[in-house]
């Protein structure tokens, strides 16, 4: 029921069909994010129809309530949900990162140099404690102020519980900023962690990512990458938080996602965490990388931000007021087809809930369809299409 | 391209359809109101698939800051929304009220007693300053503090801007609980604005509709149908901010609504104000009520309760947290089909915009529904299953 099949490659770049027992996945391909279980401004359904086959939970804001069990009593994900679609969940490594990130900042008082978290639930920062242990993560609920702990075996426990088709091991996710002796260190305990993620495993029905870490360091990444090829892992995560902001962090990531498509069993699929910018989207495809998530579509659509085919909009700008134009002329979105950006303008600093809706439903299909022009260059052997989309970024 | 038909009678009550150039309305109707030109919570091609076919969006919204200008610019309402569905509009009376509603609440300064608005952009009690003179109401606006001047013709020149199939009188909304001798000068200014209102109507595919007031006087309400059935409106508005409440305003209603249905022109169409409950619209329709317009479903969804045939359900309440029945048993909205209490429970204590959406399309469909099942009872003469109905809400 579960297996990935490459079908056609070009340089580093391939194309692939990953199979799941609910649906078959394109590859490159986009995982929308629905952290609690729901796209934030639209349906599953909806973005289904505009080309999503996979969709992402994040096990962590289950996890720290023990919400899981309510969702397993449910059924689990697919019940619970009520969808027939495969579904992912991540482990929570990523989460708690943010969470220490937050609390670094603060204090310094965090083992290694860290960036602000992405998340805005997370972005509590100098309330939460975030202690890595050799065998768990301790930290303060930002949700309730609890004391959590997350071990392997009770990531995966959680994991079993939402019954996502897909999930990954649990994992230190460090800052790229991290010394070289602290990655060093770090890696060792995600390693053993992903050993013992693998071993907690007890449904049939999922198969699990290991995740690949080693922050900015070629040497850490190629041990990793060799590491998790050489555990019966289904394929791979590839983590470090590449998503924040700062110094060459981009480039870095390009360098490493070169190295990884060497060292990397290539029979197995590669899902770069976090990542979901139309540019590093096709960076990462490029470079042999066969799945991503992100929460941009959505959270930018909050924020009146539009991605389109000649860069990001930002629909609240003054200058749209009675544009009567389409967000994007080569959008063949139903948002584009039909408003005026004078109407999403207006929505959009009327703080409308269908001024989100909208933006979400063009962001996705956007992106959506970034991939499958990616995927079609691939086939094709022809990326002059996708030269032409990168420049007017 | 106008014409109201009434198709069968049963008692007071009718069903109709009201013809206009953008369609047809099946009466007794239900209105979803789109206050600024969005539903809350879901899109109008939505809605209509639902059974909705008239949409009201409220002139006061688009007038305060000059935006109906913005919509004439871009061909009107119903080119800048891109529907070609018929709208309406109000005048801006009921929002003027319910401002000067919270004004009177702090200061006792307002010449009548009077209750809360509804509308939480008003609920600035205090801030608020309205004044209503012999030709005017001056007030500051509840948006950006400046002056505004409304005039019965300055209401009709905006709602001419914005387009609308079926627009308002200016009138003078007063409070339920105002006096004899209050209500009775104000019902000589709504009766002169309403001839001014008329007066200034030179849209030709526009037609209106005027407001009758009076308070729960019934010499009054009898003299302000009279007034408004010898001039040439389309229709009536039927006022006076039932929608509070306080006392006994719902037998009130149900006596003026009574009367209502002796004194006006029985062959045009009578829209009860801001009624919207499920047992009001039941209440209204058995009393000839034609179309009624109501911000509950939408509003309610976005605070978690969800209407049902067992009456109203505060869907954040904890015993639905892992209740897998659906909302409503007897209710064949897609959300119901699909969704269990413990997946919007989830969705609504974790304030996901998805929950909001899903909760809006529920309450409308059940609105909409609602309203069908009305026009059957009355073209059958039946209505026992109506009365099933009321029994359980």
């Amino acid at each position: 029921m579960f297996k990935f099949e490459i079908k056609r490659k070009a340089g580093k770049a391939r194309t692939g069909v990953l199979h799941t027992p609910h649906g078959s996945i394109q590859t490159p391909g986009f995982v929308p994010v629905a952290t609690r279980g729901a796209l934030k401004g639209t349906g599953f359904q909806r973005a289904k129809e505009m080309g999503a086959d996979i969709f992402m939970v994040n096990n962590f804001h289950f996890y720290c309530k023990n919400e899981h069990q309510v969702v397993k009593r449910a059924g689990g994900l697919h019940n619970f949900l009520n969808i027939d679609y495969p579904l992912m969940t991540d482990s929570g490594g990523f989460q708690v990162f943010s969470l220490g990130a937050g609390y670094g900042q603060k204090t310094g008082k965090l083992p290694h140099k860290s960036v602000a978290g992405s998340d805005p639930a997370m972005a509590k920062g100098g309330k939460s404690m975030v202690k890595i242990k050799e065998d768990k993560v301790i930290f303060k609920s930002p949700f309730d102020g609890s004391r959590v702990e997350i071990t392997p075996e009770s990531s995966i426990r959680a994991q079993e519980n939402l019954g996502a088709d897909i999930i990954f091991a649990f994992d230190e996710c460090t800052s790229p900023l991290a010394s070289y002796e602290y990655q060093k260190k770090s890696l060792e305990r995600t390693h053993r962690w992903a050993k013992q993620s693998l071993e907690a495993l007890g449904n049939r029905n999922q198969r699990m990512m290991g995740i690949v870490q080693g922050g900015r360091f070629e040497d850490l990444r190629r041990d990793s990458a060799g590491f998790m090829s050489s555990l019966p892992f289904f394929g791979f995560g590839i983590g470090g938080s590449f998503g924040e902001s700062f110094g060459d962090s981009k480039k870095n990531m390009h360098d490493i996602l070169d190295i990884l498509s060497e060292e990397l069993d290539e029979n197995k699929p590669r899902h770069l965490l976090g990542i979901g910018e139309p540019e590093d989207l096709i960076e990462g495809a490029l470079r042999g990388v066969d799945l991503f998530d992100c929460v941009i579509p959505t959270r930018f659509a909050r924020h009146g931000t539009a991605l389109t085919s000649r860069g990001r909009v930002n629909i609240k700008n003054a200058s749209y007021k009675e544009d009567k134009k389409s967000l994007d002329d080569d959008c063949g979105c139903g948002v584009c087809k039909k408003y005026s950006k004078s109407y999403l303008y207006h929505l959009a600093r009327k703080k409308e809930i269908y001024g989100i809706m909208l933006l979400t439903e063009h962001n996705l299909y956007f992106i959506l369809n970034l991939m499958e022009k990616i995927r079609e260059a691939i086939v094709k052997n022809d990326f002059s299409c996708i030269e032409k989309i990168r420049s007017r970024l």
